[in-house]
């Protein structure tokens, strides 16, 4: 079993939360990858997005593959010869930062629904205070995809002049209703489930049930209908592969969202899996507008941002996180002032494509790097 | 109250399924709008999604708005005045016609899962028996949408001959993964409510938590996010409006399936359901390919279809029916030789929006019924 390369960053104590409450003694998981230079001006920090942990990919200590494997390493896209590669595992998750499901040290119980309310600026700032931690005054790079572009969005409209350059993949400066309607459908599968005991579960009455139809429905709106379509057509499963009762799986798309929840239900705690959920919900860069007539703006918002370049890709057949969405901040950040690189890829894969099609990704990622 | 204007055509006895099996004293369920001519040469037949029932506008006995009540009725696109149209309830629902919530007449018990394995083409079957059952030799015009385009494409590769003209709707030629998966996703959510137990429910213990999440992820996906922005953006529900529990609804959207969960949830029977949403995923007209080579095509099937015309419609923005799926429908209808029109919208309802979008919809109808 490969060594563990998580490292621990204490958070300031207490630390405020944007919605209320305050945290004591929480921390943040993160990895690094390559060598921190002596001007301290090739750091690289990724925000993820809900689910990955700060194992990006190998390294010296934790040689197993991470799940960004091909984007980051020596001579990779993300060079670690290069560049000093940090990623922190958000706030509110449960992969070794402070989450629900965490020891609260003030009671000595297990959070759960008593943590605060979270934000993903609470994520923000989380990360933004260990690259403090580590000695890093500007970042050379932010990146974030996902529910981390989210977070990296927030972290450069709280913390001005903390970035130099800015890659932001397949995320959204704001949560759109039809991303809300499906995370709030997947939190109610978690909440309708028995088990979930609003948040008081354990290991023997587990909300397994919710837990997996949530994740195939993230899995279902991760990919795309087009890769799905080439993928498993209509290829049944042999009869000795297919659920013994009644409407049970007959397809391999049904057997493959079956594996995916099982890999999943167990390795990702049902608490911070909605605190994650309903923070991306609530992400809202328009309240960043200076001047909100009534709503803010989005574009208002993003004006604000200042950082020298940025690369903004995203994929068109994401239905979660839309490429208008990703064009919406590549025009934001030009208005802004920075030099943005706008990359629609073509990706079949939809949302997760920045997981797969390392082609694709890792050319545009490595053309804009090698450009600072 | 409205009067019932349904009415009820015995299926022969025994009615053989397709997939084995029989029923004894089978209905189905239908309204009709016109009258028939002499020549019987005007009828106009509708098969339906899953969902509705066979009123599909208000008529004589029951002037109560039916489903597609702007599509329907004397002066409206599809023109009672000229046609005599006729609307039926699919084999294997529950609004009328025989199906899992039906009585057994051989054990005096309501089916349940004893029910045999419906296909859409026992629908069609069904529909053809009524039709030939009115005196009607031959359908001036067969529409279909969404599942009903599935049972109609059944209808006409089965009984060659019975049909003029033919309007496809936001359909497929055979289910596809994306649309598996989602479908079999609802079936889940319903399986896995303990109160399904096996599909011997009851009023007071009913699976309303799974009819919930399968309507619920209905909605998401029978309309469109562009939709959604415009309609629902973040607008946030008041504090008094608000689920006051964890995590409840907050946003206008999650509110809006709410409410569309509550209005579907005890209206429609979950055994029901899981038939006829399994019979969508079973479908495939590649199995009337008349050489399948291994895999039989849909391409080679659609050239065996025999109508004179064809209009087939799609929305841009449905992800359950894309249009790519339309495109080879109107393609394979005119390798068959059928003068055939496609009309892609872009109507925002994504697939929900030929009952929403009648402007579009009501004009291409109404100028294809024209000619013929």
């Amino acid at each position: 079993m490969a060594a563990d390369a998580t490292q621990y960053f204490a958070l300031s104590s207490p630390f405020a939360m944007k919605r209320g409450g305050a945290l004591t003694g929480a921390r943040v998981a993160y990895e690094t990858w390559g060598t921190l230079n002596a001007a301290r001006d090739n750091a690289v920090l990724i925000l993820t997005g809900l689910s990955p942990g700060a194992h990006a990919a190998a390294n010296a200590v934790d040689p197993s593959p991470g799940w960004w494997e091909e984007m980051l390493g020596p001579g990779k896209p993300i060079d670690s010869n290069r560049w000093f590669v940090i990623c922190v595992n958000s706030l509110g998750s449960c992969k070794g930062s402070t989450g629900p499901a965490s020891i609260d040290p003030t009671t000595g119980k297990v959070y759960k629904l008593t943590f605060p309310e979270l934000a993903l600026e609470d994520a923000a700032n989380a990360a933004f205070e260990l690259v403090r931690g580590l000695g890093i005054e500007r970042l050379a790079c932010l990146l974030g995809n996902s529910m981390g572009g989210m977070s990296a969005l927030g972290y450069l409209l709280l913390h001005p002049g903390s970035v130099r350059a800015h890659i932001s993949i397949s995320t959204a400066p704001q949560a759109q209703p039809f991303a809300i309607a499906i995370r709030s459908l997947q939190r109610e599968a978690i909440r309708l489930d028995p088990n979930w005991n609003e948040g008081n579960y354990d290991a023997a009455h587990y909300p397994e049930t919710g837990m997996s139809i949530a994740r195939k429905l993230g899995v279902i709106t991760y990919r795309s209908a087009m890769e799905w379509v080439g993928r498993f057509a209509r290829i049944r499963l042999d009869h000795d592969q297919r659920e013994d009762e009644p409407f049970g799986a007959e397809f391999a798309v049904e057997s493959y969202l079956v594996g995916h929840a099982k890999k999943f239900v167990r390795s990702f705690d049902p608490n911070c899996y909605l605190y994650l959920s309903r923070a991306s919900d609530w992400f809202d860069i328009a309240e960043y507008d200076p001047q909100p007539h009534g709503h803010g703006h989005v574009a208002a918002a993003l004006a604000r941002i200042d950082v020298e370049r940025a690369l903004v890709i995203g994929v068109s057949t994401d239905i979660l996180f839309p490429l208008s969405q990703q064009q919406e901040i590549a025009d934001g950040l030009r208005v802004a002032g920075a030099n943005v690189d706008f990359v629609p890829l073509d990706s079949p894969q939809g949302h997760d494509a920045f997981l797969v099609d390392i082609p694709r990704f890792g050319a545009a990622i490595a053309r804009f790097l090698a450009k600072l």
